[in-house]
Parts: C-alpha cells; sequence; structure tokens
C-alpha cells in the first residue's frame, strides 16, 4: 500500500533520533525561560492568510468545515497560531511573553519535487518587546540550540528587512522593479543585478549603492561599510538597530557565530526588522531561521512587537543520521525467555527491573533458544535473561550479552 | 479572530499537564520493550477506509493531492497507519513488534455536538502473536500507565467480539437484528431488547439465553455463567480464551483491576477477538480501550495476527486538572532583573544558573521593580534576583520568593 509522496514513517533509531532533537530543543527553550504552547494541527485558512505567512496560499491544504462549509487549513506555520493567541487569549497578560512549541506544519508539493509535504519544527516566540535586547536574545537561544544539538561549524547570517527597503523606496522605484533587484540580491546574482539596474531610471551613484549591498556579508566590519551605504533614515535606524543586537550579541559571547549578510530576505511576508538564517557546514539550506515580526499580532486585533525563530528538524535529524549522532536510548534493556510452563517468575523478574528503570520485553513466544536470541539480535535488544532450559537449575538465569555472547550465571534473586 | 470548534490551544499548566501524561505513558511503554513509531497526519483515504476502523467515513476530514487529484484525510486513528508498517515496511521483520505512539487524531463533528475534532492519544500495538499472553500483556500494561498516571479507581472491563457473534449466528438471525441486538446489549437496554427479541424468529430458550447476555458483568464468576450460556463453539472458543487471558492478569497481578463485561462490543470494526476499555471512577465515558484485531494487516497484505490499546489523553488531561494532579514542572526558577547598563554580569548569572539546569528568563525590559514583580507573579516564576538598585550594592544581589516576599541579600559570586 502506497503513502503520499513527501511523507515520513519514523521508526526505532529514526524515531529516537527525532525525539533527542526534540527534547534538547525544548530542553534549551525551557531553561531559558520559555514555556510550552500546543496549538491546533488546524485552523480556519483566514488565519494563515492574513498572517501573509509567505508560504503561498496554494500550498496550503485546505478542506472544508462539515455544516459549514467554512474553509479549514492544516497549518503551514506556528507562528501565526501564537501570534493569534497572544493577540486575543493572552492579550491582557503582562509582557514579555515567552512562548515555545514543537510541532509539525504541512505543506502540499508539487510531485517529483522531492520536497516533504509534513515538516517538524521546534521554535520560540518572544512576543511583546521591540528592543534589540530582544533580538540578540532570541539569536542567542538558535546558538544554543546547535550547541546542544552538536552541530559543529553553525553560523547565524544576520540581515535586516528594513536596510534594502530603505534604500529601495528612497529610489523610488515600481514594486516590481524593487522585487527583482531584492531577488536578485538575495541570489547573489550580479549580472542579474546589472541587469534589473539598467532598465531602473535612477542616478547611477544609486545604482552603484545598490550594487554594493550584494558585498555586505562578512564580519562586524560589514556594519560599518552598510553605514556608508545607508542614504535614508529607514536604512541607517536598521544600520543602528543591527549594531545594538551585535553588542548584545558579544555580551551573550556568541559573537563568534556570527556573520552579517544584508543581502538576505527572508521569504516569510511577515518579517519587519532583524532576521536571520543558521547554516552548519556542509549543507547548503538554513536549519533554523527567524526575525522580528512586528506588524503581525495586528492583523488579530493587538498591535504587539515580537520576533522568534524555528528550526527545520527534519534537516537536523538527516545531518545527525548522516554522522551516526544523537539519538536517544531505544536499545531494549533485557528480554526475558523462560521455557516452563509458569510464568510467574518470568513477570516477577521482569516487573522488578522495570521498577529499577530498565526496559524488559518478555519472550511470550514459544520458540527454540537460538531463534530468541536472533530476534533480540534484530530487535536492538542488548541482554538476554534465560531460565528453564538446558543446564540452567531451578533458581538460576543466565545473562546473556547478545553483541557478544558473553554469558553470565547467577541466582534468580540476585538479579 | 475564532477558532474552529472542538480544538484546543494547551498553554501553561495545559500544556504541562499534556506533556506530563505523554512523558508517563511512553515511559511505561519504553519499560515494556516498546519502541516509538511517528506515522504521518494524513495518508491515502484508502488506509483508513480498508482498514475499517468504525469511525464512519463522513467522520474523516477529507482533502484532495495536488497533482494526483487523489483523495487523502487527516488520520481518524494511528492503528491502521502502524498495521500498514508492520504489514509493509516490517513484514519480515522477525515477530512480535511492539510498538508505541503518541499523537493527534482528527474526527470531524457535527455543530452543536460539543465532540473533540483534534483528540491527542497515547497507544502500544503488539504485532505479530495470536496467544492469550499478548492480550494479557496489552491489558497489563494499560493497569499500569493508569497507575503511572495516578488515576484511583481504574477499572478494565474485558469482553470479547466472539462471544456475542458465536450466539448471534447460532441463531441465524439477519445483519440487521444481530446488529440491533448487539447495540441493545451494549446499552444494557433490557425492555430495547425484548422488543428486538419478540421479532426475532426464534425459541423462547435462545432468547433467554441472548437476555442473560446482560448479566454477564462482574467479576471472575462472569466466566463460568457465560460457559453456561455458550451454545456453540464459536462462543465456547471465546469463553475458553477469555479464561486463559485472565489466568494470565493474575500472574501480572493486575486481576483486582478487571472486570469482565461481556455484553461490550467495541464500535471500532475492525476487532475480532478480546476486546477492553477502561473507566475511573466518576467519569461516565471510557479513558482507553483496545483489543484484538487480526485480521486489519491482512488489508494491507500481511496476515498477521495484532493486538492493542489506545489512552484518551484529552480525557485523561480534563481529570487530572479537575483533581489538580499530574502536570510536569512549568514553574520558571528565576527571573533575573538588573538596572544597570552593563547587562554582562545578568548574562552571565543567567547563564551559570542555566547551566546547573535551572529555568531563568531576564528581565529585558525597562521598568519599575514593582512592575517586574508583578510580572514574576503573573507568568508563574518563583525568584526574582535583583541587582542595581535601591541599597543593593556593587557585586551584591538580592533573591526574593516571589509567593512570599522574602527576600535574602547574598554576593553575586555566591549565585
Amino acid at each position: 500500500m502506497e503513502i503520499p509522496r513527501g511523507l515520513r514513517t519514523y521508526i526505532y533509531d529514526q524515531s529516537a533520533r527525532k525525539r533527542w532533537v526534540e527534547e534538547r530543543l525544548l530542553k534549551v527553550f525551557f531553561r531559558w525561560g520559555f514555556q510550552e504552547i500546543v496549538t491546533p494541527a488546524f485552523e480556519y485558512l483566514d488565519t494563515f492568510s492574513e498572517g501573509g505567512n509567505g508560504v503561498s496560499t496554494d500550498r496550503v491544504f485546505k478542506f472544508t468545515e462539515r455544516g459549514t462549509g467554512k474553509l479549514l487549513a492544516l497549518r503551514p506555520d506556528i507562528t501565526p497560531q501564537i501570534a493569534r493567541t497572544a493577540a486575543t487569549l493572552l492579550k491582557d497578560s503582562p509582557k514579555p511573553l515567552r512562548l515555545c512549541y514543537c510541532g509539525n506544519v504541512f505543506r502540499s508539493a508539487d510531485p517529483g519535487s522531492g520536497e516533504g509535504q509534513e515538516l517538524y519544527q521546534g521554535g520560540i516566540e518572544l512576543i511583546g518587546l521591540d528592543s534589540p535586547e530582544a533580538d540578540a536574545e532570541t539569536i542567542a537561544i538558535a546558538v544554543e540550540c546547535m550547541k546542544e544539538l552538536g552541530l559543529d561549524g553553525f553560523k547565524v547570517a544576520i540581515g535586516h528587512m528594513e536596510f534594502i527597503k530603505g534604500i529601495l523606496s528612497d529610489a523610488r522605484l515600481n514594486e516590481g522593479l524593487q522585487e527583482e533587484i531584492k531577488l536578485k540580491i538575495q541570489k547573489k546574482d550580479a549580472s542579474g543585478l546589472d541587469d534589473v539596474l539598467s532598465r531602473c531610471p535612477i542616478k547611477n551613484e544609486k545604482k552603484d549603492g545598490i550594487r554594493k549591498i550584494l558585498n555586505l556579508f562578512g564580519g562586524k566590519e560589514v556594519i560599518d561599510k552598510a553605514r556608508e551605504i545607508a542614504d535614508n533614515p529607514v536604512s541607517l535606524r536598521a544600520i543602528d538597530n543591527l549594531r545594538k543586537v551585535y553588542q548584545m550579541l558579544t555580551v551573550y559571547g556568541v559573537d563568534d557565530s556570527v556573520l552579517i549578510d544584508l543581502g538576505e530576505v527572508r521569504g516569510f511576508g511577515y518579517y519587519t526588522g532583524l532576521i536571520f538564517e543558521g547554516f552548519i557546514k556542509g549543507l547548503g539550506s538554513e536549519i533554523c531561521g527567524g526575525g522580528r515580526y512586528d506588524n503581525l499580532l495586528e492583523r488579530y486585533g493587538a498591535k504587539i512587537p515580537a520576533t522568534g525563530f524555528a528550526v527545520d528538524i527534519n534537516r537536523i535529524i538527516d545531518v545527525l543520521e548522516k554522522e551516526k549522532k544523537g539519538k536517544s536510548d531505544f536499545m531494549i534493556d533485557y528480554i526475558v525467555i523462560d521455557f516452563r510452563d509458569d510464568k510467574k517468575i518470568a513477570q516477577e523478574i521482569s516487573h522488578r527491573l522495570r521498577e529499577r528503570g530498565y526496559k524488559v520485553a518478555r519472550d511470550i513466544i514459544k520458540r527454540e533458544l537460538l531463534d530468541s536470541l536472533k530476534y533480540a539480535e534484530n530487535m536492538n535488544i542488548e541482554n538476554a535473561i534465560i531460565m528453564g532450559t538446558g543446564d540452567i537449575k531451578e533458581g538460576e538465569a543466565v545473562i546473556r550479552k547478545i553483541s557478544t555472547g558473553v554469558e553470565k550465571k547467577l541466582r534468580i534473586e540476585d538479579l
């Protein structure tokens, strides 16, 4: 039986790795004083379209509500749901709110695209502050998550939505040209950018300024270079904001994981200020990303600034799988094999070991010892406890380590 | 902004309680040697309709797949997905498989029904064995789950699909009458049952036998009473099977939590043998349920017997909420409030405490101390660490317990 493309079933080491990643992410979030929120897997489509979450509406799975015919949508993104909750249910709660989550999101993908249709994400939202402190805290947590997951060579690239926006709107270019320019800059496509600029009715000086954005990538020094290009109050404020956040990141001691990339423009429609993406060595696509979204909550009825980020759990699982790292202990400690008809002792031993925290399966099928041992090997079981066969006397048991075959005889009461 | 009926957002103590329940369930499942499986939130509708899972098809949320137009369905039940995986991906794995899960299922509900449309379930599937040992293990785990959750007065009512089936098919009644009779018996509706029986073309002796099923509810003695009524090989085998399972439950020491209820017929279409439901004092509806489904895997291509059960996490959360029990520690240990401009020390202290496992929020907003303390009280924060204000000297901090207001001054290096 076939299952739809872009969906995965996780089992054994895969589910163990997924759980390991999620537990570690939540541990970091909790440590920073964030509290969990669990939102429904679907809502009215309005929640997401009004949120302008940048996942185009035709990638949202839609269906109708029984009795009303209203359009429901599988969530393509959890941030709009938390924004909705913060702007309604938690509107009058003191701020800031520190909320975190782990869950799945859904994005319809074309056949052959190879894209996942169900993605797992963990993330935080820091709601109620528009200060650089809040942006810095968010980035510091992202860096700590990657350290906690043991991902080496992790870098965060920081950009700012307002920097380019200021330069382009100062040039009084129409929306279409602005979007074309942004796309070329994001793709670091110099000749493509020249092409677009040749069609722009602006001074050569201004064109030079726009071309220089392509080089605004690197360390702290990029902030000063950007300051020189900024020829309008919006871009200047953006650079000032970026500088303050960077300073705070040195207080957090994470500045060595941080790059500046002012050509970066995140796709999601709701970002308004500082944005960032996280990368690791050898993986082209980002494994986390986020930023400031000061206008999103207003769409749900309360003008409250906010920032946050989400981690792409699927990609992290893939990386850890390749490096054979990071999975919770999914091995079963013991299988209890008792050949006698009376299962009381087998059950008592299993119970006693479980009480002490061990994972114990009982071999409740009649078969040869060899078959049971082969089963144990296949099913990730570490040791067998064998009773009631061969030269194992009443009151005795043999513990066999499956991987080595080493056996040890002992009295049952000593187990 | 409105959200659809029958959906919940969990926050603060609610999400903490949900997490607490799920962690405890998985702990029990793992302890018994079960391993986690994570299945996709939706699949082709076929997986569920072929599974005959008893959730009527019009309660399944359906939508179409991009590019193919095929019907997709939000899973109304996780068991068919695991059965599918076991019959395909894990077909050649040695048996038994011990698989467990925690996840959400979706069931479209009528307006005004008050029913949830997204339900959380945790459960196990023990696949590959048709022996009473497997049924007994499943029930023993259900009992242990309820103990682990601290639910008092928990009882499991055990029934058997084949017992009534044998009696009714022996009576050669048509399908319609059989269904009517089953429904009346399930509802323990004696006069309704009389009504249906008056329309049945069978001997009075047989009618008396069917009426007696209503009384087949109680302790171990019910097994003997049922033995007397069983007038056909199918029912006799069912009783024999039930007796063996019951005997094993005494080995597990859980027989005092077990009742026999031979009038019980679970709604789900795929059950074939021993079935059970779990109840707690003061709650009318069951909080867990399951049983044997020996024909389900065949629908996905492999004839393999299986048994399992699922826990209704939403109902358990409601019960624990009412009793003010069972939630993971969601309180934040400290809020660090530093009135000085240089945040280095505040950040260092926060970092140090987080390293030691504490949950620490920093107060990164400029406001009066009183406002910060009010915030802490509202946001489930236990202690405030205050620096740089009033008579608190350089190098000193005050720790204030929010609930009592008791303060203690100490040197920052001793924190």
